[in-house]
């Protein structure tokens, strides 16, 4: 297999959920980018992850890989995937199919039948499964978990649970500020490393079984770790997986970039 | 479901080609955008396929979809298809997994590793298949049956086959001429009609049997059909579907042009 690819939607319950999302009625355009469609998870739906991660939402390169957690944020948590020996073994889903604009409501994030579909891809993932381990990733992510715990299934599971910062809130939390920025990766990091050293027993079944190394006060390059091919549709060329900012919102005003992606093939790829 | 969709590349043969497909060795990036990967088919992979279309090569909205003949020319052969009563049943495939970049040289044309793996995208159809008619679209889909026909394998095959013009060969032979389209769609949809008269006896087991009605001397609006929900991956918006024009390759050179394909939403999708 020169260029594994992950086949998607093949099974049930999936191709059932993948039939039957919910659009505008649950997902306001006001506060959700509807326009580009739903985008549902990435990586292993054949029964054989051993880690969920729930993520937040997925943003403009998401919107054209059609997978979640493909660019910064998904590397990063995929170096942190890597210290727990997991390596291939993992599903990410997000908090909300559709891309948020501006801010969610209360009584959106609230809505039953946004909850209730959010539900129905965790029972699939998590009834009878064989995940040792949930990672969830900001503050909506720990909302969504809690919710499904809620639920007469979700409460019955024991499972290793950590609520852990976005990867990308240093940036989002620092707007620019390299001082802030720094101070944000370092709290993140030592966040991670508390949720590293709780989980860690928990994961039973490494891909690549690895002594625990936390992080340090900021990022290394090791603790990136490109998406890996078999995680991608089939076909998509080796650039979209390797660093981000291919994908931007481009236009005059805010209806404008609204309506627009565009895709800009990295320097060095087109001779 | 409420939302159908194409599962893709699920079963072999298909994995197995989807994951093996020629790069830049065989397809040369000074005659192809090998940099928008390999795009591979569309329509049934299931063996439920009673009609093979072989079409030329992938554009742009293709390099979003990841589905081939998803602009105006596959909307025109989606109509031709509902003449012979065929709404579900078929299967699309080009000619090259890649978008021709100017002109594509002989010796390229008849490389035997682009050939050859055509060829076992033909076989994976056609061998031991239900297929009943193929229709190819343009000169080198043309020379790509022939080449299969030359195969042990292809020789053997009883099917009905027509060679037809490109769908959108006015648009481009006419250059923004309008007499020279209107004559050159006259003399296209003859071509069909005369394909259509032969190839309508062999469609045995039509999706939805319909009297053969030929095309006028123009395209009329019933003559276009919209690419079906069901024939794109999970989760794309309709937009997609339904009309051109909502990517193109922009830029201040040609450079520039190939790395870039914007995606614009049309109007009236966002309020």
């Amino acid at each position: 297999m020169l260029h594994p690819f992950d086949p998607g939607y093949v099974a049930e319950p999936f191709v059932t959920l993948c039939s039957e999302y919910p659009g505008t009625d649950v997902y306001p355009p006001g506060q959700f980018r509807t326009e580009w469609g739903p985008i549902f998870h990435r990586g292993r739906l054949d029964g054989s992850a051993r880690v969920l991660v729930i993520g937040q939402d997925p943003a403009q390169h998401e919107s054209v890989i059609r997978r979640i957690m493909v660019g910064e944020a998904g590397r990063r948590v995929q170096g942190m995937l890597r210290k727990l020996g997991v390596t291939r073994s993992y599903v990410f889903i997000n908090t909300y199919l559709y891309s948020v604009y501006g801010s969610v409501k209360a009584h959106t994030r609230k809505d039953a039948r946004l909850v209730d579909y959010r539900n129905r891809w965790l029972h699939a993932l998590l009834t009878g499964s064989r995940i040792e381990v949930v990672l969830a990733f900001g503050r909506v992510a720990d909302e969504a978990w809690r919710f499904w715990r809620e639920t007469p299934a979700g409460g019955g599971i024991d499972l290793a649970y950590a609520a852990l910062t976005h990867p990308t809130q240093p940036e989002s939390a620092s707007n620019g500020d390299k001082a802030k920025l720094a101070d944000a990766t370092t709290a993140l990091l030592r966040n991670w490393n508390k949720a590293l050293q709780a989980v860690a027993p928990r994961v039973q079944h490494p891909d690549a079984p690895t002594p625990l190394v936390l992080y340090g006060d900021t990022w290394t390059d090791e603790d990136r770790i490109g998406i890996p091919e078999f995680d991608f549709p089939a076909g998509l060329p080796a650039w979209m997986r390797e660093q981000d900012g291919w994908a931007r919102r481009v236009g005059p005003d805010d209806l404008a970039k609204r309506r627009n992606i565009t895709i800009r093939i990295p320097k060095g790829v087109v001779a």
